[in-house]
């Protein structure tokens, strides 16, 4: 079984539905490619008592990693930091490292004529404000840093909200992390298109190929609308420990299913020919 | 206060990053606005047990709804009646009036000559079975219906993943549930752009105006890149019981935050100013 993961996105803007919550689906994608499993995502307000009860649910159920998103900024709504440091029931202080960090950011900033002087005023030293033990990781393109937690087994990886540099710390700090645990274990997936045969039709036979390639998911998702002839997609994922294997078991299974597809008279299509067709 | 609703969206394809889940956006998006407040958004897997304990871990905070996208389908995959089943310890069995929904679309595809004839197939029959004391919602363009269940003071109810799907039942039948129990309660904002101060300038100035203005949320958010001039947007909201109260709330907050960032030397734009120079 591959290492667990939650993804806990912080920011009332996704609550009330202003923002789209493309953090969650680039990091869901990432983290799975990389070979860990996300087990769940969720989203929660910009309110301390929120962040500490997510976190804390999320906690009992012992992930390996817990990644958050948002609420690492200067202003009073960003509060990611207080609420993991409530639900971990640890101080919050100023951190040595992630303060020469922001120092540095804003020294950057006057090199760049930005602002006249590096002023660590109280919104700017509370970016570096962190739980007790908790460690910075550098942000190459914003200001505040993202932040490392070990909590009994657990590792808490606060990154920033900001989609750009959200995606700057995962490539430069949290990859390696997360590969050391995820070893050589490999994500693959394909797609093979059925015509001809409803959905409900093709579900016993996704049922009996499922049951005889334990290792292979396959998931079926009804074609969109506007299509001019409806098609099917099955989705065929796993996680095995090298990408030989991998392909091999999701070879297997389809062709069985595509066997079973043309057992009841209906056609089915690459992603490749779809794409050709488009 | 405003009534609570929890999102859940359930599917496997959320969590591996092969979905952006739009249909939680555009629910959050539209509950909020009937003048109810979107709590949480959890995104589980399609497992029974995942289904079932998100429910239950849900239901334990007590949300006035919990509204559920995905797993409604004819397919293996689709567990989420089962999950709620077993989350509500109640038996799954055939729904009589859910059963003549789903025989009244396949007459349909016969009239649309999509099939032969009706046939009650076990998949189709599954879209059928609910739990115990359930009721199903008609489901104007696919075939399975929704579903709701009432539970110790909060209502369930469970739609399918299909986007289009959804919205229409969601449309048809959720809305006039929801607005009852939000009565004339409004959701009202509006975003100003601030140009030439920092977002760790601005931070105590929103501060101290959601100080001012208790039931006014302030929340900043830094410009996207790419744009010429880095500018910060500061979303105002308030959920009140009528419009003009909403209004009036949101437009004295309006006016405080705008002298603020003038007395630091910056620039304030409206949203249709932005848009005008875009």
């Amino acid at each position: 079984m591959s290492a667990s993961v939650e993804i806990i996105c912080i920011g009332t803007e996704l609550l009330i539905g202003k923002t789209l919550n493309t953090n969650a689906h680039w990091l869901a994608k990432r983290i799975t490619t990389l070979g860990l499993n996300v087990r769940r995502i969720t989203n929660t307000a910009d309110d301390i008592d929120e962040i500490s009860s997510t976190l804390k649910e999320a906690l009992q159920r012992k992930p390996r990693f817990i990644i958050t998103t948002g609420g690492l900024g200067p202003t009073f709504d960003d509060k990611t930091l207080e609420g993991i440091a409530k639900g971990l029931k640890r101080k919050i202080k100023i951190n040595d490292n992630a303060l020469k960090m922001v120092e540095k950011t804003y020294s950057r900033y006057v090199e760049e004529k930005l602002i006249e002087k590096v002023e660590l005023t109280p919104p700017r030293v509370k970016m570096a404000k962190l739980p007790e033990g908790a460690n910075p990781l550098p942000n190459p393109i914003g200001t505040a840093p993202a932040v490392l937690i070990e909590h009994e087994g657990t590792t808490i990886i606060a990154l920033p909200g900001v989609p750009a540099e959200m995606e700057a710390i995962f490539e430069e700090s949290v990859v390696q992390i997360l590969k050391k645990t995820a070893g050589d274990a490999t994500f693959f997936e394909t797609s093979i298109y059925v015509l001809g045969v409803m959905e409900s039709v093709i579900a016993p036979l996704i049922d009996q190929v499922m049951h005889n390639n334990p290792y292979v998911y396959i998931k079926s998702h009804p074609g969109r609308e506007g299509e001019k002839k409806p098609r099917l997609e099955l989705h065929l994922t796993t996680t095995a420990k090298d990408l030989k294997l991998a392909k091999n078991r999701v070879g297997k299974a389809l062709i069985e299913i595509t066997e079973l597809v043309q057992q009841k008279g209906g056609k089915t299509r690459s992603s490749k020919e779809v794409a050709e067709e488009a």
